[in-house]
């Protein structure tokens, strides 16, 4: 399964050439006068290759994207549109690179896989590791899974069957099969020579692990110091002064914050028994820590599993839930004005001025919120300091409250002139913005402490907090004081 | 200025029964079960330090934090209040370990600096990286600044100095000065032999930079090929088939999203004239990436850069800005509705119902408005599918406007039996829901095209324009269908 790798470890070696032509391409004169377009694709390109594909130009098309990084063809793909991208995946045949498809989006990885030939299909995954082939064929039919685990050897088929036991988004589902271990008392002379007899080499590692006879791990030698060791030297003496053992089961949010926390090159993946099953990479991590924070953005405003190249009903549907939520509690908003409707119908300012009071506490509720959901998922907010940055922001937001109470009743006296309507707006103000801040940090903690995700849900309980304590306050002081 | 990371190197291999030890005590049957515990500070810890610190108990404090990681002690110290922080720097003393300094949030970072003895700090500066001693030093007075310079060897001050003279945020900021660089024709054997002379290796890195005789990266041999292949292969041809070369001025958030999109370990940095200066491996690209996902998320939600140790002045501060731009966009929503203040004395209905087309508005432009942040963030909205996708928010506005214009109007009917008012509310939700996804998805795309971070004001713009919608949509047509 380390095809891929080691294929394009022999063309580096076979033509050097090329190699060296790829890095000159990326001259630092060119860099800093072109890097946006450098690092973005070419814009014009997603039309060509649709244009190519329209024109069953397969020379042309292959042509267009045979100098393209893997992940740029994934981007390119995703940028079409659901015909023209089935289109360029036909044309294109053989031709698409394997890596292309543990690079896409998940929805737009079922739309190409869905236009490939079965046969194709089976060789890409055979050129792909263990963990891209599972990526590939998670979402698919038990039938199509099943064509595509016959086609790979038995060893790379009880792989990806072993890791498509483990729940999707966890360290089982993330790690790599493929990696370097050794017993503690090597030496490095011996590491070497193993790792020259050996060309089946993962593509890319960090640390060789040093496991015990049982499998479990006890060590990571990192190769820069192994290889600034001399032969005689005992991997157990190179060791790494940290290891954190990942157990399979644990959620990649989990994995990615421990890799970001402690700056690691590569952790050993455990099964129940703590045997070595796998390991995982920072550049696995990374990617899940960009995944995970994608998430929390989408989940604080209210938006699912969304991606670009959802069609317009799917797209609909997945935010049709947080709207519905949202209709219930501008309802609920609406009833409380509505106990109010005889004070309304004597002062119509009220009317007009009551949107600022919720408002105001609406954006000051996000402010908090969206430092408490990031404070929760860094695990900076914890329970030795709750309740110093739960006094924190409700100072802060009767300060702010005194601040814009001032502020708005000024507005109201240039307006209407009224001062006692000005001291009601003030008071709302100032009352709306410290339940603001309670509900911005209060709410999130109460779901983390649940075992929710904090960031799901907590914008329309808060901003529901908002509307209705602000236009209780305002209207019901109006009714107090004003009739 | 590689100290620290030899002396941690050393101290591995003098003690390989401690090494041992550690990772140990990471072993799988404790890990599953404490997870939580082990990854997060154990939440009473700050408070027994703090108690320590009280009673001026050195060897107690030292004992509480000497097992931990350095990102733990300074999550420790971030958790403290600012006199305890204090009191506990000042207790440890030369106890406090350097590598804490740069694990540290910027504003503890400051406040720690001022606790310490000058001297310890400078003492702290000699057995950092340059990277790091740029970082310590970056927000402090010249004076201070220059303390610590004059304490650093000639050498690594020049390289601090280098540093600073980049603009933050910047490659040249992120930068590892630390590396090792080699001719492309050297072999294997030679390369060995030269990393086995010198004693005085990075603590990390992951690949060899090939450099032509002018100092220009021309290729990046990684490691595991090195190891893996004979000693008379020469390094050209070990050299992997991509090299992104980073200018020293680029933005941090495109190197962390060109090492995220191509899976890099590590980068070569270069000078105007090309020459490499310096490396950016994966693990400091991993903690840009992070940063700017706060950073998007916090701008998205009208928050600056604050973070959880700030005061509650510092706070209210950072916090009054988007505060005051959401206050005067208030203010213009109640400008529309005050346009119809006839109106709404005759039917105060419309002042119980009118929130209720502003708030699904704002909510459903909040939705699109995250995903195209989002896009934007990873290059996935371009010029390519802009037509595309703004098509498709219109008509997903247009569909959820129709579906919960149904809903809102059976609610009205309900309420108040209107069939009339119940069509007036409407259309007006079909008109602000197409209002939103337009306003969602082009006002983020008009401030990128300026040049401006799209998460950063978008979410006042985008609300300002369905509120303003909402109310005049909604009371307009209230006045010209029911009067």
């Amino acid at each position: 399964m380390t095809d891929a790798g080691n294929d394009r470890k022999t063309d580096a070696e076979d033509d050097p050439r090329e190699a060296e032509q790829t890095a000159r391409q990326a001259e630092p004169a060119e860099e800093s006068e072109s890097w946006e377009d450098e690092w973005s694709l070419d814009p014009t390109l997603p039309a060509r290759a649709a244009a190519a594909a329209a024109e069953r130009d397969h020379i042309g098309l292959k042509r267009l994207i045979e100098d393209l990084h893997a992940a740029d063809v994934a981007d390119l793909l995703e940028q079409l549109g659901h015909d023209m991208r089935e289109a360029v995946v036909q044309v294109l045949g053989a031709d698409l690179d394997p890596e292309v498809l543990s690079e896409l989006d998940d929805d737009v990885r079922d739309d190409v896989l869905a236009a490939m030939d079965p046969e194709h299909l089976a060789r890409a995954a055979r050129e792909l590791d263990a963990d891209d082939v599972v990526y590939l064929i998670e979402d698919l039919d038990e039938d199509q899974q099943q064509n595509v685990l016959e086609a790979l050897e038995p060893v790379d088929r009880t792989a990806v069957q072993q890791a498509l036991n483990y729940p999707e988004y966890t360290a089982g589902r993330m790690m790599r099969r493929d990696f370097v271990a050794a017993p503690p008392h090597w030496t490095v002379g011996q590491m070497i020579d193993h790792m020259r007899a050996h060309d089946d080499l993962p593509d890319a590692f960090h640390d060789v692990v040093l496991v015990d006879p049982a499998l479990k791990p006890v060590g990571l030698a990192p190769l820069s110091r192994i290889m600034g060791s001399g032969r005689d030297r005992v991997l157990r003496d190179l060791q790494r002064d940290q290891m954190e053992i990942i157990d399979a089961t644990e959620p990649q949010a989990d994995v990615a914050y421990g890799f970001n926390q402690y700056h690691m090159a590569s952790a050993p993946v455990v099964d129940e028994a703590g045997r070595l099953v796998g390991v995982i990479l920072m550049e696995d991590a990374m990617e899940a820590l960009d995944e995970e924070a994608e998430e929390d953005l989408k989940r604080l405003s209210g938006v699912g599993d969304e991606s670009l190249s959802d069609k317009v009903w799917e797209i609909t549907k997945l935010r049709f839930p947080w709207l519905a939520v949202n209709l219930g509690t501008a309802i609920l908003a609406s009833m409380v004005i509505s106990q109010f409707d005889a004070t309304i119908a004597q002062i119509v300012a009220l009317a007009v001025l009551m949107p600022i009071v919720a408002s105001m506490g609406g954006n000051a509720a996000t402010q908090t919120l969206a430092v408490a959901v990031r404070a929760l998922a860094t695990r900076d907010l914890t329970a030795a300091n709750m309740r110093r940055l739960v006094t924190r922001e409700t100072v802060v937001g009767f300060t702010n409250g005194v601040i814009f109470a001032v502020m708005v009743a000024v507005v109201e006296v240039i307006w209407y002139g009224d001062y006692k309507l000005a001291a009601v707006i003030g008071v709302a103000m100032v009352i709306n913005m410290v339940a603001a801040g309670l509900a911005g940090i209060l709410i999130p903690i109460a779901l983390d402490r649940a075992g929710a995700d904090p960031a799901l849900a907590s914008g329309t309980f808060v901003t529901t907090v908002t509307d209705v304590v602000g236009f209780f306050s305002f209207l019901g002081l109006a009714g107090m004081v004003l009739l």
